[in-house]
């Protein structure tokens, strides 16, 4: 029997549940954590003092838990090291519908909405595994290569988690969808699809001459989609 | 004299003023418009009853106000009809930096944050001529060829604007800046750009059979950059 209730899923409540256009809604952990593997920078939402906040940062995911850093002297970090609701938004645009009406026209994207409350890392040993996994996220096995961060390093480096709370997905995928009655109409109607990817390393001018080309490299070829080589690095991980 | 104090600027206040690598932080118009007018996706986040709010939207900005939209019953819309505060960021990302230290990898990005009290359009010839140029926006002369919103379309569609009370910019550029002393370690450095671009358009497969190819389309030849191909259109409008 296929019953998608087995599968492991988020619990939506009245903050996560997809309102709009419910159909497009997911809250299975395969297609949120598949959104939020995709990526390397999320928008995390918090407040001070009533005002809304909305950073650009990067991010990356162990299990259930989200991490991001930044700078000890950050004033979002700081904010969100006393445990504040936090809303984390990773968006993934694939493609622009054009229909026949204007209030059919969409775009294609794919996005995840993750609720829960920040907490600064301060354990040094979980601190340095995080910092760890966020080099090999990008590119694996260059942890070996590179020089680890330094105590005073990892001292101006803070690093936030947030267990997931809830969590929620949103799809959209495919053509136009018009009216029936507007499907005679002459109008040039379809997607233009978008892809994020990667183009040819540029090597740094001051590069040591004795430097070999690192296999993780081969994570980024020229053309290569961006979201499908970091769904492909977490799944290493 | 060159004065950059002369170019049109955002006014910082604590709210909107880039602490942290102060030197990324932009404030003239030029650049904080640039970067909004080249994407079609923002990040807006609000807040309900002390809970933040990121969710994704498409928005396009007229001189000093940003527009977003959606369906009328929308939780987001609603709630952001009463005047509520929003901040509203968008994000491109341009690169992966690879550094020879864990501590001086990067991304090369453009963001800009803007902060605003959202209404609702209620002026019918307003919201019209606003979803008219959201339109344009993506396909300049498209309005002239599709359905326009009937009213029951309009009535379900609510249209929200902000005047930009406060913006400001972070942009960072260029390969990888390290320790002086790490320059001689034999570690690939550099940097990986990132590119978001257009691919071949793909026709719905219900076109009327006496369809022509619309000069707009030439705005996303495959291979074009997304965010050119905005700023572009944002120049025409």
């Amino acid at each position: 029997m296929i019953d998608s209730h087995t599968e492991p899923a988020y619990s939506p409540t009245e903050r996560s549940r997809v309102k709009r256009l419910h159909q497009r809604g997911h809250y299975d952990k395969k297609t949120v954590h598949a959104i939020l593997d995709s990526a390397v920078l999320c928008h995390v939402g918090y407040v001070i003092d009533g005002q809304p906040f909305v950073t650009p940062t990067c991010y990356w995911r162990k299990d259930e838990h989200i991490y991001w850093h930044g700078s000890a002297a950050s004033r979002m970090l700081r904010a969100q090291a006393d445990g504040i609701p936090v809303c984390l938004t990773v968006s993934h645009i694939d493609g622009l519908v054009m229909a026949r009406s204007a209030f059919h026209h969409s775009i294609n994207y794919r996005s995840a909405m993750v609720f829960g409350k920040a907490q600064i890392v301060t354990d040094i040993a979980h601190k340095r595994e995080a910092l760890h996994d966020f080099v090999e996220r990008i590119a694996k096995g260059r942890s070996a290569e590179i020089r680890t961060p330094n105590d005073q390093e990892l001292k101006a480096t803070s690093v936030m988690m947030m267990e997931i709370e809830e969590a929620s997905a949103k799809v959209r995928t495919g053509g136009p969808v018009d009216d029936e009655e507007d499907y005679a109409l002459p109008v040039w109607a379809g997607v233009i699809p978008l892809k994020f990817a990667a183009e040819r390393p540029i090597p740094d001018d001051r590069m040591a001459a004795n430097t070999a080309w690192p296999n993780h490299l081969d994570s980024w070829k020229p053309g290569s989609a961006v979201d499908q080589s970091f769904l492909k690095l977490a799944a290493d991980q």
